[in-house]
């Protein structure tokens, strides 16, 4: 039987929502305050699972501390006190909203972990940017 | 891929539970303290997901500052501080459980976001009574 | 050296702010929604902190399970799912802002406490009539 | 429509994980600290979610007070404050994982529910071990 | 009996932590990733505690809907998604640590609360810069 | 001005309250449940508070991190994931109640602080051994 396993970790980082093919008004009329060209900031808490089987032998669907390292080093050490859009590649021509950061990380972390765990995992990334506005990727 | 976007929303309000239909020997045995006829009250916490496809223009699967103003004018201006039996309509003839508010909810923010934002957005409401009371639908 | 020790517990209840020597247009304007005739309501979470020596047989300053008790029984069961404006006695003539159910709550467990338990215990109540409106007394 | 009814309890436990058919060392190799011979233990919180459609007579998936008895009687009342590798029949040939735990649990209330109160009701377990690792069966 | 209110509000806002007046080694040794030029971003958890006597007349020690709405034109409109650093004057010339910025507000709600609403009301901040990081002023 | 500065950590650990002057129907009565000789568990959540005068050069009261590197050696290296009764020694003669553990915590972290940081600092330590259940130290 298929079973979840969660993982909640969290980063620091500052933001601005902003589409470069637009005009500035318009760009203001969409993101409103997000469109603050001196950014504004988050704390994200990020939550990721991880969806297999039971290992009979270990008790696991995954060592929950090999996925708080990969985590760590795959996303945390590059997202974690940073300004996203200045300073994260993949936001380079990519707007860094909720949605597209929690896209990111899915992107990121499905491809380590069915590389280097065990390719018949799946994995979904929950992405808080405030307690009140989340997302969640795939749906 | 699909995608889920969540808005937390909060309301005060007052019930009471009660099947007209019964005695109320009966209505005291299923409902105990909640049928008392001069009600009782809850903080009620509202989660709001909406999934769909990210909009490569915006980055959003909806905009949230939409979806909270549809949220508040259709639910929180109805429901918060009122007592859901006397003052919401919904509830004339529903017994309002947990799981028939949330119906409830679901069924108008359906309609509107259906009708005013994307017809192929599916939505699903979650509702905490208290924190270890809650509800889903659709499950 | 003084210590305290915190116990939570919560109750869920309807009421309405009032004050019957106003007309009610000075109550609607002061109390706002609060002032509904027809009741809203709250999940209300308590902290009673109790702040005494540790005893050096127990380790404890107070046993938390007789703790518990002594809230359950004289807050817990009169208050939980009632109408404080209609049901409880303390508020015929005292209009229930979390103010003074805090008041009312801390006057009843410090007579109880001090009688019971220990005379030198003092008392602390927290109330929060929502995550974000929130008393204390005494300060 | 199918609903979902939760209801959030917990309890307190000791445990150890080990597999008693590997090598001490490898058993502090995969397990570290929670390889402890005397014990760790954590304050787990144990979401209970049940599927079904709501009765139109109570308004109600499933009595939340008749599902909390269940949960006490099956699960808090040989859980709660126990050794589970040392106490609980179901840990001791089975290593207490959060997996695991989440997994007995499931077992033990779905054969309870479907019995007792409705063979169509679904069931699904979510167990926290820590605010950060969590599981959930079926995933 | 001196009573205490509570309110809860929150903002989001980047910033940067940095004495100017020592070399970028000494700002790198001391403030590490806080100190990264590009800034990054926290959600700032705000609570304000008002200390007063309860109005007889009101049973409030002071109009919740009232508080919020000072904090709100003095802090939030000006804090809230911006730039601490660039954007807030106060910071111009201090640095935006969780001290410092519970300090400003401190100070500016303070002579705000004690000119419009009552002299005699006492004012503490507890600011939040994340779940694990939080200051008081005053102690 | 004093300001507090507060950080946040966690540990979990078996134990088990235990008198050894007392017979074991009075250690039954007295500590119930708590009492089990084969140990029950905690995730204990720990906030330390230092009180001083923020430093017009940093900003801080107290650098953060440092204070969370002081809890780290001194409490959860020796504390987290340990039988508290068994592998802590400060417990071998005292009852590890949430009072002792919370005292036992603060005489270290004072002594720690007060000693390689700045003399005038004052501790406070809050403990959480369930979220129901928590303590103060001093008062």
């Amino acid at each position: 039987m298929k079973t979840s396993v969660f993982r909640k970790e969290h980063f620091n980082a500052a933001h601005r929502l902003h589409n470069p093919h637009w005009s500035p008004q318009k760009n203001e009329q969409i993101f409103g305050k997000c469109n603050n060209p001196n950014f504004h900031g988050h704390n994200y808490d990020l939550i990721v699972q991880v969806i297999g089987e039971i290992d009979p032998e270990t008790g696991y669907v995954m060592d929950m501390k090999v996925l708080s390292d990969i985590i760590k080093e795959n996303i945390l050490d590059r997202f974690d006190h940073k300004n996203l859009n200045m300073e994260v590649s993949e936001f380079q021509n990519l707007n860094p909203t909720a949605e597209n950061i929690a896209l990111v990380i899915w992107q990121i972390l499905k491809e380590k972990i069915n590389t280097l765990i065990n390719p018949n995992l799946a994995i979904k990334v929950k992405l808080y940017e405030t307690e009140r506005n989340f997302v969640e990727v795939p749906a």
